[in-house]
């Protein structure tokens, strides 16, 4: 195949890390210069593509791109948007077409989740089928953690430290003041379908009455009675009690706990989240003086308490990609694979998209402990690896210094895109 | 005088940084042992006192000592107490004198905020009357920046760099989405009386265009229509619009902003802080989607993100806060005075305790832009040098260590207190 162009996009909710990854997409093509031309990324992900928005990424400095290393969020931007099936949006993917062939593109690299996978997928069907193929391969990205085969996912060891980090510390505060004042806090986190960021909160824990005392996960049914007499418990024996709850903590029957008491006699939905919505519900039965915690996008983006694993791993996958593209490789996405033995090891495998799309993966119920409000070692063994090291970007002035790029647009060729 | 006990307590509201003056007040009190004899702290703050609960720090390690530089929080316990007046319960005074005297305390050195300097004060007043002097001194410490006098508060640098870089952060986040979800992120600060955390996020904007875009103050009424305009003008120029609201933002009548709409139509206080208020506002007048952040004792507690200037100046406050002990001074706390000049220096001075007790320090009116919106110069260069540097803590398996304390108490050698 003579040189190619490449188009990289981000999709999705951002990360700590995601830049890393296309830190490390851009570093390796500059090292395949006789293979490939330009890399473009798309401005504001898949979208970009279809508005013919293609940033220009040689016109940043090798400066700037090593810089992207240690940028937290989407340094191209992103987005939510996900292609319809070629048959009900046919149009949509006739038009990634015509933009591929029009700045000769031939290698597509897609970093997100699932969905992403899924539509990186149909693009490299589809592409065969037009005769015009374009090798694409999909790099992992997901603080959720749900994605199948890879190990884990990067993005996850940063908020995960983040969340573990965090609780430490405001247990700590609790801790302090309880004999006079505060004596429960809840910290609400992400995880909409699963425990897991939740869950790696709990690695915080590491002697009898460390904080958190009670972690709340989506797989665990709420059981208000039981949960109350914890934190009773947890009270009389530590002199306070610390609670971390995903944002997907759910009742029996599979309603969020916050919307169940989440709306006023008017219907009105309440202002709070899940984290205000336990603390007044203890308030309310036991009396306690309560405050609570959402950290919301501070703990996806943080990359100043950045997991040094995560932040290779994300590199090496972005690195990777573009390794797979010019080994022939097609629709398919590198995982982390962990190594046997006691010691953490990682690798760099491969996953096919096919296999890979819309699977969400979710905690095993053996990481969450007996009685359903901790961490079993089991989990601790799978957490644990994934917050090792610190990365710390650069400060200036007392303050991280992230990426500042040109973003460039490519000179279109094409006629504007008009969505239906 | 002949060798003395010497009595540390922690009051109030902990910091990321209050560990740092105790280790200062005892890692300087090891070095005159001719002096000084044991180091007690109180158990939970003065109530430890009145309880008889002395905390022999002698028996912690030189090295667990050490940690209390990087460990946030308050290692001894702290307590929302404040003692009447001597007139009101003069029986708690003399419990102190009764301690003080049982175990051969003559120097007490107190790490608080305004209120903590005024019993410090009285303390110092009541001992002379009683013919047993005690050497009182006081040690600044908040997160509010309200004690006069002294340049700045132990405590403060920390959590302003805390908002700053959280807002860096998660700006980033939001700008990498809006064009195709999340257009505006309000994230809640501290600071009810004064918009000194507030005014410190304004740190992060250093280009036109930076989060944060809108600042609520507690010093400025809060004008809707104003407010919305604005928050509009950003979505449409920035594509996104970044809020840091203070807990303390206010209406033109003085009445909290959370509280105006906080309440449903039965009078229930509402659940969310004023982060969701002011989201879910600019949602049902403008539409646009939001994420909100209530960053509450993670603010404060967040020694893993520390200002470097903030523990050098928290250690130096309990090293001198000794050295005036045992240079005979009494009544006064040592302060930080900035230099005139460019370069950011400082040095400690003194102040008497009757001239920072009960005295509340505004941020003055020039900190704040015209439009009341956002920080001027001036104020950039009060903020700017107190959150210079990082000063991480050691980490292990991926986590901060912080110092775990023996906490072994002194024999009691009184009866047990009854409180009023």
């Amino acid at each position: 195949m003579s040189k190619a162009n490449l188009f990289y996009a981000q999709s999705g909710g951002v990360t700590a890390v995601i830049n890393a990854s296309a830190c490390g997409v851009i570093e390796t093509a500059r090292k395949h210069k006789d293979k490939i031309g330009k890399v473009y990324a798309g401005l504001n992900g898949i979208v970009g593509a279809l508005n013919e928005d293609l940033i220009d990424t040689n016109k940043e400095s090798a400066k700037v791109v090593a810089a992207l290393r240690s940028t937290p969020a989407g340094a191209f931007g992103s987005c939510r948007y996900k292609l319809k099936s070629y048959a009900e949006n046919k149009r949509e993917y006739e038009r990634l077409m015509d933009v591929f062939v029009a700045h000769n593109i031939r290698y597509f690299l897609y970093n997100g989740g699932g969905d992403s996978q899924d539509t990186a997928n149909k693009i490299s069907q589809l592409s065969l089928e037009k005769g015009y193929p374009i090798t694409c391969i999909g790099i992992p990205k997901t603080v959720d953690n749900d994605l199948p085969i890879t190990d884990n996912c990067p993005g996850f060891g940063s908020v995960a430290k983040y969340v573990a980090v965090s609780i430490r510390e405001a247990g700590l505060d609790v801790a302090s003041m309880c004999s006079s004042s505060t004596k429960v806090f809840v910290m609400e986190v992400m995880g909409r379908h699963a425990g897991w960021i939740a869950g790696a909160a709990g690695l915080a824990t590491e002697q009898e009455g460390d904080a958190p005392h009670i972690i709340l996960f989506p797989e665990i049914a709420f059981n208000k009675e039981k949960f109350l007499r914890k934190v009773k418990t947890c009270v009389v024996k530590y002199g306070y009690c610390a609670i971390v709850v995903s944002e997907g903590a759910q009742n029996k029957d599979g309603s969020f706990l916050a919307d169940a008491g989440g709306k006023d006699a008017f219907g009105h939905v309440q202002l709070g989240g899940v984290a205000p919505f336990v603390a007044t519900m203890i308030k309310q039965e036991l009396g306690y003086k309560y405050h609570w915690a959402v950290a919301d996008y501070l703990q996806r983006s943080a990359r100043h308490i950045a997991s040094a694993t995560d932040v290779e791993q994300a590199y090496a996958v972005g690195e990777a990609a573009v390794e797979f593209a010019l080994a022939g490789k097609n629709a398919v996405m590198p995982v982390i694979i962990r190594g046997k033995g006691k010691k953490y090891r990682w690798r760099i495998g491969e996953a096919r998209l096919a296999d890979v799309a819309n699977v969400e993966k979710m905690m095993p119920r053996n990481y969450i402990s007996r009685d359903g409000f901790h961490i079993t070692d089991a989990a601790r063994d799978y957490f644990s690896p994934l917050i090792q090291g610190e990365d710390y970007p650069d400060y200036k002035n007392g303050l991280p210094q992230y990426a500042r790029l040109k973003k460039q647009l490519e000179k279109k060729k094409l006629k504007k895109w008009i969505p239906s």
